[in-house]
């Protein structure tokens, strides 16, 4: 079989794993059905695969979803595809998956990682979006992967086939990790806790698109914000409105008094910080006083210190909210990440190992434009300190709509682009003899 | 067939008129399967009956639910009951009704009000609950008799009867108004407004329990405040809170600054006066600016000019918060009630009559406790304004929880009660030869 | 000497006490000069007198000036025309006064309070206001008597006279009760806390003119709120606003903060209650985060009960609103008022004497109009919860200019009224055998 | 006269009109003493002097103070040392001055800008601050010389003198800007609206200090931010807190509105924001519903559009929080800068010019530290908007205390540092024969 037709067929079979993922997406920390799959493949390609409790730190995940939700959602994994072999594992949340390859050949440990999770949106079902045209749109209501992780799993596995394919070819050690719960920066943090990249010397985190182009590359992207994302109850005491409005303690009153304190929290000399109040929901009817409010709020910072400065000033305008109207609120942590900046000498492997890609045109060494906030952040920051290198590799696509758009979809030409470059980047870096030469 | 066997079947009567209403409860400008029956029974009984567009004035009405749920609640009204005699007349929550009995006699013209709309409450499905014990709870999903209405309704049609009967023992003329959606105060003054009792002398609007015990009765109450109902909505510009701030319109801030400007209203001089904003929703997601708030909010006061003030107030609040924050803000006004003092000439007629009836034991003659609010003012406002004389009389009961309450239920020994309360009501004020007789 | 002629010369002696008070008004705690005239005059007629520690306890003032602002006041006190016989016990600000007279024959204890204390306010300097064109207005800088508490002290040293010219004819025991600071509500609690009243079985307060017209006489005043005075102080950091926003803590805003929420606390049900923060200073440059706020607050309540909600409400917000914003919150209670009704048989009495009076043309037996707070309210709680009667008696007078104006200015004739009143009031008392007689 | 002792008898005069306009400080627009000696001084030199109405739009000016305080100055000025021949021309805050120097040969014209203002600050009079030590602190109760300016005014002049005793080595036209009201940033504008800087081709603004240290030079300061400075009254209405709480519009709580407002306003995602409300200051007394507050806001952003989003926001929330509260706003803008970028070639000249001074050791080419805000970018803005270059060059100089520090002073070598600085700029830039030459 020649190259070209290995292409076609790898591309193919990327295809056919990233609609699959499409059609079944899960949202955060209920990845079962896809880990399971990828769990089973890795293990049949030979790799040996730790999941669950193995690579997770539980008390480290945040925003994992109510048990109720989770149970159903394991039923229905059961019946809809998932592999019993990794199923049981995978249950309540614990839905990371680690493939390692080992050559057995002194080396660098070599990590890459991807991301599982699909988003709580309605996917449009109407034609002139590809999925539907093609029959693979979402079979779950209010559920979609409408931000490319199906794209990311579908690479990860091909990666894992070439790499095994060509496992002679290496040295050292490489760890596929499959991430849960990316949206909402809610599942990193555990995997990191957990010590999955403690001995990684090269780390490689990626993304699909995010406003590069086709055949563009960016090999490191610097632009992340530190975020903390808060889930807050105020509880009052309901009360007649005409009759007795000294009896109440309005939840909605001290909601809506948090809400200018949390707009009103200074901006920091030391960069661009955030807050937001997306969601505010109180009250139970005109003539009560509300007795409960409930907030979604995030903070973000340049810098994981600026963040920390306005996560720690909304804690205590939401504490200071609660007692000035006589009520309680409880704060959950609900997601967070750090910022970090990518290595530069292992940008710069990576800007040569791009440029060399058949499948690029464009290579932007490093972009610190903004994109949001992102948890391999926690990975990055780890490797980091603990002597590695690290970066966040964004490969170009074009988009049929923006990302968390009911209408997102992008050319599935990025698969085979993924696949390559990762494959690319893995041989150069075990051919580097030792991680010093390229220290920074 | 003696008084007493007269007056079981009449209360066996009114206890199914009631369980049936209680079983198939409608909401306000929703009640078409009840008004059809009350009409069609009340032409049996040999009244002259108008409805819908007759009584009530359409622009006047507040807070009629969208067309799409009235075209839906008219189907099922059609398939469970309605009579289709009056069914068309009704639609489009157009439900009012008024039966009349002209005696041909020279007299006064007396007209009484009952209401008979339901409330959006999932009734409690659980033993020692007595319409679920007795098989006659609310078919309706989030849909109750909790405040007996039902029991106006049933209260309406047998005074209807025993007036029919009793016919010749009268002068002038009675009315029977049956008034939808007092729940809210919406429905009183699109009947006001069409004149339905320019022309009544007398005016007694009935009201069971409230707090008052059983075989006891308030000839006047007087404490009901003036209020007004707004539904509010701001609208202003989603934008993603991390990577463009600036590019959105904040609603929910807007809305939160209403709410500490509402709160915050100047207490008035002349009397009490409250605010509230019972109910505040907003925003789309946690990383997005809120492109949209609603708010249910009331307010009152002890009189209709203490009202007006407040309602005036926050009108400035709303928009004057909106202008703040770039955003726009729609008001509606869906409910509305004026404030009204019993005529004390009328109440002393009152009292004496329920000196005499065998059901009750105390009678008080007025009460200024306040009770919450009622639209039945706006009929007793017009009519003092054309010289008649209105109270507004409630027949107490012991309840099995609050008014409102899931729980809610009555002795339906209330219901003869207010038959005999009512109906000798009428022969002592028809009897009045001249209503400047009891002038105040 | 005949009566008239007498009348005329206690006139005279009246209008000059009252023009010498009005020509060097003292603030509250700083009335010394006044104080010492009176308590000299008091003992000159041979009355018992305590002052200062005696009558009052120390730590139950409140808004007492600071020591330097007494210790000036003192000094001037001593330079114009105190009397140097009493001067040094009414130092630091201890200037309340109490003159007894014992009959020394059995008969009930009667008490009546006069106030001695004038405002910070600038006395308009112009012709058309009395005090200037007849050269007895303000010599010291904003400070003035415009409540006439100038003309209360003189028909308080007035009745003095009287009851000891007529002692004979009187039993029992009679104080007269000299009280400072009762602009602010500050005064009265620690003289009642020193016991003055404990063993009173008649109080009667004072004041005149409060929108009664002249010759008219309110017998029993009801309307009096409870009320407490705050003030506070929000402490923070400054910091550049430009450089180092984050590094301020931002007074301002507590206290912007703090006043949202303070007029937004609930209305009460059981009475009317008022809240306003008349004062708000903050900040010390446009480019610099506030590090200091202060406010003036006050609360009100219909009852006691009412007030305290209020308070309490404030005390939450004020020290929620400092923790949101990380700074500290100091809160002095400056004055404080509560609620009291007068006792209904010693009003009888009262009106009885008054209509016997030559300087009464008509008499209000009880006035529920609200007339703002007193602290007169504390002796009137304490005498009735020991068994005694209490009231508060208008006298009533027409005015240049409302209470509290730079123009205010009285008819002295009413200094004659109130002797009178009051003098006859005592004789009428005094002839009660046993006030069980009286007894409510 | 050698070189060293010149510049010694140069430094003597440059130290004693520092501290004569150290002795003699005046604040924004009231600079009529200082301009008139630096008017005369010129004119003596033989410079072509323009003044008041020829270099000044009135009505671009911002934050003038009040007419009487001009005037009070005006005959301060007069009788403390003020030139008469120029006084005149000087007053009612046109105080502005330019002297020309032109060479009559082909050649650039270059401007230098001294701001000549002091500040409201009252400076410390103890042992340990030099100008108290020595004689020469401020005689001006409230007013000091905290930033600098009067060494600005002082190089000026020294730079001017060299300039005219160095003609003939010159080329082109030399302007020498006199510049009041820099504090507030509220001269400038008028200034440039005037067109002093419109045919200028090299354009120097000047600052010691600003945390530099001495003998460093920055050659290009690109840090200021874009600002406006408003004063804001909301007018509302007096009423008694306690009686008519309703009749009142609170100026106090729109204040308060307006504050919590300001303060959440979005960032934006161009570039770094500021918004302050340094000093709110509302109410009359304690028991009156507040009917006026004052506030003085700022706000400022990273380029003049984010500042003029800011600005925009503000003025929103100001009118809708009076609006909400039924009061009026009256704002006034008071001081206002733009952004403005160093050109780089001209950063260049001046960067080689400041290696070869013998007063410098370190040179900076371009600076992008945040140092607040100068409106001397005006002129920056107008010089490169019709093809000019400039920059705004900082002469470094240790500092016994900071800016708008009470003991603020420096190193008067910085003086003669700046003028030989200056000097040196001015020959360089002559020599370039079309400015072309340099145009990035």
């Amino acid at each position: 079989m020649d190259e070209i037709q290995y292409m076609e067929e790898l591309h193919q079979l990327l295809q056919n794993w990233r609609r699959d993922f499409h059609q079944n997406p899960e949202i955060g920390f209920m990845e079962m059905r896809t880990a399971s799959i990828v769990a089973s493949y890795l293990e049949d390609l030979g790799y040996k695969v730790h999941a669950g409790e193995e690579v997770m730190k539980r008390e480290a995940r945040m925003g994992v979803p109510e048990q109720d939700a989770l149970d159903r959602h394991f039923e229905w994994a059961r019946q809809n595809g998932a592999d019993e072999r990794w199923l049981e594992r995978l249950k309540d949340g614990m839905t990371g998956v680690v493939g390692v390859l080992d050559t057995g050949r002194p080396g660098p440990v070599i990590a890459f990682r991807v991301d599982m999770d699909a988003l709580e949106i309605q996917e449009e079902l109407s034609p002139g979006h590809l999925p539907f045209d093609e029959g693979f749109s979402s079979v779950n209501e209010n559920t979609m992967h409408a931000c490319g992780h199906d794209g990311h799993t579908a690479i990860g596995m091909g990666l894992a086939k070439l790499l095994m394919e060509e496992k002679d070819s290496l040295n050292g050690v490489v760890k596929l990790i499959f991430q849960p719960a990316e949206e909402g920066t809610r599942g990193a943090k555990s995997m990191t806790e957990a010590g999955v990249v403690d001995d990684v010397d090269f780390f490689i985190a990626t993304h699909i698109g995010t406003g590069v182009t086709a055949r563009h590359v960016v090999a490191g992207n610097a632009g992340f914000l530190a975020t903390t994302k808060m889930d807050v109850v105020f509880k009052g005491k309901a009360a007649h409105a005409g009759a007795a409005p000294n009896e109440g303690q309005n939840a909605l009153v001290a909601a809506s008094t948090a809400v200018l304190g949390l707009y009103g929290i200074p901006r920091h000399a030391d960069g661009a910080s955030r807050v937001n109040v997306g969601v505010l929901k109180a009250g139970s009817g005109r003539n009560i006083i509300a007795p409960l409010a409930f907030l979604q709020i995030e903070t973000r910072g340049e810098t994981s210190e600026v963040n920390e400065y306005i996560r720690a000033q909304a804690l205590s305008i939401l504490q200071g909210a609660a007692a000035m109207h006589q009520t309680e609120v409880d704060i959950q942590i609900v997601g967070e990440a750090v910022s970090s900046t990518p290595s530069e000498s292992l940008v710069d492997i990576i800007s040569e190992v791009a440029t060399s890609s058949p499948y690029v045109d464009h290579v932007i060494p490093m972009s610190t434009q903004s994109a949001g906030s992102e948890d391999a952040t926690y990975f990055m920051e780890r490797v980091k300190e603990r002597g590695g290198l690290a970066t966040y590799t964004i490969i170009g696509t074009d988009l049929a709509a923006g990302h968390h758009h009911e209408r997102f979809d992008y050319d599935e030409e990025v698969l085979l682009t993924g696949v390559d470059l990762l494959f690319r980047t893995a041989k150069a870096l075990a051919a580097v003899k030792d991680e010093k030469e390229c220290q920074e």
